[in-house]
């Protein structure tokens, strides 16, 4: 199996790209990488190393403030750019950045396509839970709106990520929603519930955000604009507490030799809301496995989505869901 | 100035109610109270004072898991629904429950009615920021659709309450979006920010949810859908971690002992999460202020909400969105 990597791509790079790769080619036997990026920047961090690894050159990369399609359509040279048409001429069979979110979604789309039947993909990150377990939440983002049929699709994308690769059994699909009796929410989330209802997933109901973290479900279904609310609520609360917490550990003697004893736990504590561990999140719908790394990843963050994108590929995941789809709309006719 | 209250509303009904009612007579001398509920039960509670207070009696009231419209509709003589009557035969000047949001939502619609000019009310707490200064955000859920049209009126009695009321001169006006660049969003998004930039408001441009604890903007629009979903995200995420740090900081003898010299610390910290200090939530674009205390209100939680609501009446907030509304269509025409 071979993964193409954005060596360019995130805050880190190349340096925690091509560390995480080299840590995850000395777990996996059965991996090949492909480091596409400036190979006199990616040769001194390989320190030697030549086995299952290779370096694609380009010199061009995509910044984080391009704007998404048209960088895409003009550094035809990026390392972005490459890495997705190497996926696309079955040069490789997955591929993983850490750079900008945006182009990385228009390079997925306009150079490796999507699955028959699926209209959008979606992105979807795995967050944390309370009892560590985690979530898988879509679409925080790749399209802002939708209608039910893509609410469907990305239940179902969901729904074979979390059976095949994070070994759950009917796995229970929530609908995100404002209240959980069945005729809560806006126009989308009413509609969704009627067709959630009838769809080939075990649909457990509506969700809602304030029992997310408490393991609700294991996929939210939403659309791009409530997913990335949610997603970034979450994300700026815990980071605010955790920041107000510091401050008040900080503001005194007492305070700080008590929070020195702490810090261990405290840490666990931050550790625990830290979703890089369940790797990055899944571009899903697309003919190939996209993983979009956290732009802050450090290296053992990319060894999780190289992981991650192994097990995608390991159990046929995309494959999967278009073979879902179809006996489904075989079904509907 | 006379407030008319739900005695019976509430998880600590009636006795926080009436207590919180009393210590805001104490603090405010202009100030008349009419307790609506039980007199049996409220009486006692009065402590054989009668100056400024009174009680209407009734015996009926809305339970938690009524269907709003339905108990609204049918329970005539329930306690949310005489408080609402009282104001709207101007028996009182604003009204006060901690009951069913969904009856006060439609006792407030249909009893009080709408401002002229607004086309649908939105429910607006004060949420917390890191400063302790906290932002209004509206509509959190009191149409779970919006056009932009809404959120033009949302953004226009947010900004006079926060000016009127919280004293903030010129408030920044942010809308809730998944990016901060203008061309961001979902369609609603898109037309609104445009609509918002023409208004006489102090408009900021886009917000995201990541950035709202940190008082991006004093007043925040959006969807009462979206809305409500950015606050049960960020409440359940708050309440996540302090779950998980009091277990990590009861794990072992010596985080105990740590944690009790931190407790002061921490309960401050708590505090300043806890939104209750800045009263309930407004339903904006009624003809009367309509204040929604949260269902689990101490005696506090309900003084703050008093204190609110006067403050409302105290400042014409209700005819000053009346008449910048009739300005704006004026000038429109």
């Amino acid at each position: 199996m071979k993964i193409a990597i954005d060596a360019m791509g995130g805050d880190n790079a190349p340096q925690a790209v091509v560390k995480g790769a080299l840590r995850a080619l000395d777990e996996f036997s059965d991996l090949e990488i492909e480091l596409i990026g400036n190979e006199s920047l990616i040769t001194p961090l390989l320190e030697g190393r030549h086995t299952n690894v290779s370096i694609f050159h380009t010199e061009e990369k995509i910044e984080n403030d391009d704007e998404p399609v048209r960088a895409v359509r003009r550094k035809k040279n990026a390392s972005m750019v490459i890495m997705a048409e190497r996926v696309r001429d079955k040069k490789a069979d997955a591929c993983i950045s850490a750079g900008n979110t945006g182009a990385l979604m228009t390079a997925g789309l306009f150079i490796i396509g999507r699955i028959n039947g699926i209209d959008r993909p979606a992105l979807a990150p795995t967050l944390p839970t309370l009892d560590g377990k985690g979530f898988v939440m879509l679409d925080v983002g790749a399209n802002a709106d939708a209608k039910m049929e893509h609410l469907q699709q990305y239940a179902i994308m969901g729904s074979v990520y979390a059976e095949k690769v994070r070994g759950i059994k009917s796995p229970r699909v929530g609908l995100l929603n404002i209240g959980t009796e069945e005729k809560k929410g806006n126009e989308l989330a009413k509609q969704a519930f009627q067709l959630l209802s009838q769809s080939p997933i075990n649909f457990v109901g509506n969700v809602e955000a304030r029992d997310l973290l408490s393991g609700a479900a294991d996929v939210v279904v939403t659309d791009g604009f409530s997913g990335n609310i949610a997603l970034k609520a979450i994300e700026g609360t815990a980071l605010s507490v955790f920041a107000m917490m510091k401050e008040a550990l900080t503001s005194s003697f007492t305070a700080k030799i008590a929070a020195a004893v702490l810090k261990p736990k405290l840490k666990g504590l931050k550790k625990k809301m830290d979703y890089s561990e369940h790797g990055g999140a899944c571009l899903f719908g697309l003919k190939a496995p996209v993983i979009k790394a956290h732009g802050s990843s450090d290296e053992l963050a990319i060894f999780h989505a190289i992981r991650q994108a192994r097990e995608i590929v390991a159990n046929s995941v995309s494959s999967t869901i278009e073979e879902t789809i179809q006996n489904m709309q075989l079904k509907g006719d």
